[in-house]
């Protein structure tokens, strides 16, 4: 994803539609697991092509004792970009929708924020008020809908909005559109023990709440973006309590200083979907040794979606030019996978 | 360990003797390994006593099955300081006779900052001037020496410094100077499955360079202190270069920041030594279920040092207040360590 600020390049914050809460009654999160086979059948939602054999041979190059490639437990570090790689990021961030579920909310209740231009902006859903949204206005937005609050307080709205929200375009819980194939992968990794780690330009906070269930990648293997947050004691009890404040932004060249910053060594193998993960891939083909750069590639409108060029969510130009010329891996969503979602795909 | 500002309070910076680089040939990293039967003969360096009794009384409630304090695998999270609770930090913190030495070279090299007044009473170590150090000083003095280079060069120099230095006291490389008891605990936990992390207000990019082959902890379980770093294509190579400006110290109340943004949940057991080290045990202890809160005691001076109260380095005053009043664990290490380092204990 391409987050160019906090969460977004600003405009086309259509996905408000309301949500329909009643098209499904399935419990928010998958499994997260893609089955027992994953070393006998690999991959099994990967067609026949270039991505899996090329996933396959790294995998097999990297873990056999022997093989000149082969690279030592401690040092199979895989890092995956959140929105667009591993789960649907159209038509809007998913942590946008929560932003503007709970402005709305906020809004109802305090009049003087209710005038906002921007919270009257994402409660009407008209497309050209959106478009005269800043970044400046977002980032007030997401610090307005989150400081204040302990960090517990805030994960307890993350998990119950996921529970009860609803995609606008599918009609099912926002976690049910995580890919498949990228589960697959990252349980095929971990039973190579590689160690999965998401770095992404979304809230760490907020994703958090979510990963260990859904992608079975705890809290401690997460890297995002972060606000300030300070240590009280509130009546007798130690807790942390979120600021205004950002603290760091884990978007492009972010995303190289967020894996050193929290993981401290160089990843073996990065996955993306946009210029906002290049300099991710390219700090991780920069070791040596064998490594391993992927992007998905959104080609599939049947499906999923279909962008790429200059659109406004998951730009994906200097970094398609790089990939085509040092041969990284590009999946096309269309040809290369033979489902999306855990669930049935959905037209 | 108590780290005011980023590495200590300033005083007393006599460690600096020239240190006798011949008293040992040891390699500088010890095996950190605590043996084979340690779920059988569980923490053989620690004495019977109060401590050990309380720690295997407390894992065995935690991860036995059916217990009504079971914790299930993915929360046994366990938090240790590192200077003063997992190695000795006196004379100085080991960290700071690193800068010392890198400043005296770079002193050596470049005229000017040779008469800058920190760097000239820390090659005196004339001990009135190093009095008049401020806090101000010190952060300086750790930008001048690690600011500009990449993070692979810095990690260099730090690992080539642990091989050649030797202690002022001991004369040997200053990571023989971990606590074997507390190995012996580190690998007891991990027999438990719980993960281990340190949380140490020294530098993050420091401590890396030697936590995986001396204590078993890989660096994406260390959070510390550390600087803003850039990432650059140098040479066409892309890289990470270490800045002068601050982004987080990771001491007194930032332990709890530091581990709701690296780890993302609230630990079940913590290790400190210090008032530094207080508000991730109050944090800790803040939490639902079983909690473990443990201070390690310096009161050995013939083995190790005694301080404690008022001490330039160190301070446990309110901690220790707080241990007494709450019943947390205070370990000895005169009564209930039979053994301080890996090796020979050296009077």
């Amino acid at each position: 994803m391409k987050k160019t600020l906090l969460y977004l390049t600003g405009l086309a914050l259509v996905a408000c539609a309301p949500a329909d809460q009643d098209s499904s009654s399935s419990a928010a999160y998958p499994s997260g697991t893609a089955g027992a086979d994953v070393i006998s059948n690999p991959l099994p939602s990967w067609n026949e092509g270039p991505s899996r054999s090329a996933i396959i041979d790294f995998v097999e190059r990297t873990t056999t004792a022997g093989s000149p490639d082969f690279v030592p437990v401690p040092e199979r570090i895989a890092t995956f970009d959140n929105d667009g790689t591993l789960w649907t990021e159209q038509p809007a961030y998913f942590q946008l929708a929560f932003a503007i579920d709970r402005s709305k909310m906020i809004a109802a209740h305090n009049p003087e924020l209710a005038e906002n231009p921007l919270l009257k902006a994402l409660a009407s859903g008209d497309k050209e008020a959106l478009a005269n949204v800043t970044e400046h206005d977002l980032v007030q937005l997401v610090a307005e809908t989150h400081s204040g609050m302990t960090l517990e307080q805030y994960q307890t709205l993350v998990a119950n909005w996921l529970d009860v929200a609803r995609h606008p375009r599918f009609g099912v819980p926002y976690s049910a559109l995580i890919y498949q194939p990228m589960l697959e992968l990252l349980e095929y990794l971990r039973a190579h023990e590689y160690k999965t780690f998401i770095v992404s330009g979304g809230g760490v906070d907020f994703m958090r709440v979510f990963t260990e269930d859904v992608y079975g990648i705890p809290p401690e293997q997460v890297v995002g973006s972060m606000g300030e947050t300070e240590f009280e004691i509130r009546d007798g009890v130690p807790v942390l309590v979120k600021q205004r404040a950002i603290n760091f932004v884990d978007d492009k060249e972010g995303k190289p200083v967020g894996i050193a910053r929290f993981i401290g060594r160089r990843p073996v193998m990065a996955w993306g979907n946009s210029d906002g993960d290049l300099a991710m891939l390219q700090y991780t083909m920069g070791g040596d040794g064998p490594r391993f750069a992927g992007y998905v590639h959104h080609d599939d409108p049947d499906r999923e979606w279909a962008y790429d060029r200059g659109s406004h969510i998951g730009g994906f130009d200097k970094g398609w030019d790089e990939a085509v010329e040092k041969g990284w891996t590009v999946v096309s969503m269309r040809d290369e996978w033979a489902k999306i979602y855990p669930g049935e795909d959905l037209p």
